[in-house]
């Protein structure tokens, strides 16, 4: 996505990246900021992301930990390595428990990576509200695979 | 959402309930039918589902499923003492093995309620494409709560 | 298992009955100590406890994670209501995330309830070894159900 | 383990060696038969594997489903090749659904392989007790290596 070795650089790609993505546009996905190993981001609740009772939908409150808990690896050295080499990540398990239902406001989530190995991370994240209630908590975990190409000149 | 007791106009009508729901439509979600205890349902794949490599994103397969499993309970006997108290059902734990990318055509999706107790639902899920290759498996456990109010006269 | 309703009193009639009980005295489970909404316990690994490449049995594992979790409810006031009116509470979904083996040495492991509702209550659980590196990670659903008998006078 | 291709003798070897190995042992686990991506095991109830209330201990269901799941990969093609490089397989994830409590007999489970990738494979069972009632559900994902040594002769 990008070569870029200064965080602060990269940091500001994929922000710039996600900003734009179509399918995070398509369900109001935003990055507030991220990190090596970590993701802030949110999800404005519309009418059109909740479930006939009015309140957030699964499926959107699961999004919301997928995609934040791939963010929360695209600035680790591990994802590095996957750039470098034209390899590929991709999460082979998640999970997600309801804790509280959301009427109204915003979908916050925090992810962050706890374990980082040569082929398998693990990450979890909370989603709360604005007030900081708890509303869903996600396990996943992810799969790297190094490309066969040689890391490209710096 | 209806009191009908015959069961093929609850059918049709959750059908036709699904098909203009508001999330749904935006996901381009659709239920191809359901009965007892299943439901198939389908997303065609948009371009505005995908990830940045260009394959079902995991949160549209999460999605997926989730309302697939909720669909499949629609119609049991479980849930028409939910609808006839004005109690409710919750999925409180989806989990999603994802096996492999789809590129193009429909997301398929077969769920199933496995377990039915008093006050917990098991259900699982496969996710195909076409030709019918598994590419996800998902697992969830909903918790039923009857409402206070006399069930109404039938 | 015990009406005693001063915490210290009740603490140690814990330990002293998980001391003693058959099954953890068959896999050499121990509560370290515990209080409302947490628990240490540990399982000192011992050759019938390994695989067949001599690292601790997943299962091994995931039964720690599973005990300690129950444990770090028993002090919890949603527990007492359930010791009051004679009710129980059930693990409905136990999920493992293996990180990496452990050869020789003791698993410890810190259980934490993180979200207890009426009805559900959620936990997670660290496994580390004696250098505090993580070894595995757990989460566990409990449904909790009051019994009908008035609670018993204090 | 052994290098019979036979799969006969492969066999009788792996349920001889299950037979005889100290773990298994300690709980009473037993493999009544395995195939290529399948196998039916159990536990007999006993005093020492019950929790507090007399039921089959939830870490004992855990750890049938976690060592049947194995058990149904030891004769896949896949795993030959993990032993034929002095590869290594590893559980990464492990999940459990408790439908049911068992109070007297003994805990069947039936496991199979439900994908099986170059680098991870799938797998579901499920627990009954002799009656086919479902008690538990189970699902895993394991991650396979290749060693580097060449394949030994045939």
């Amino acid at each position: 996505m990008t070569d870029a070795r200064d965080p602060e650089t990269l940091r500001r790609k994929l922000i710039a990246y996600a900003a734009r993505f179509p399918f995070f546009n398509l369900i109001g996905f935003e990055v507030l900021d991220l990190g090596p190993g970590w993701a802030h981001t949110r999800i404005p609740l519309r009418p059109d992301l909740t479930n006939p009772d009015g309140i957030a939908h699964g499926g959107v409150i699961a999004t919301l930990i997928d995609i934040s808990i791939t963010e929360a690896m695209l600035m680790t050295d591990e994802y590095a390595k996957v750039r470098d080499t034209r390899g590929s990540m991709a999460t082979i398990d998640l999970g997600v428990k309801y804790l509280r239902p959301l009427r109204e406001g915003t979908l916050l989530c925090k992810a962050e990576i706890v374990h980082r190995g040569r082929r398998v991370a693990h990450a979890r994240a909370v989603v709360t509200d604005e007030d900081d209630r708890q509303l869903a908590l996600g396990t996943a975990t992810m799969m790297i695979t190094l490309g066969e190409s040689a890391p490209r000149n710096r």
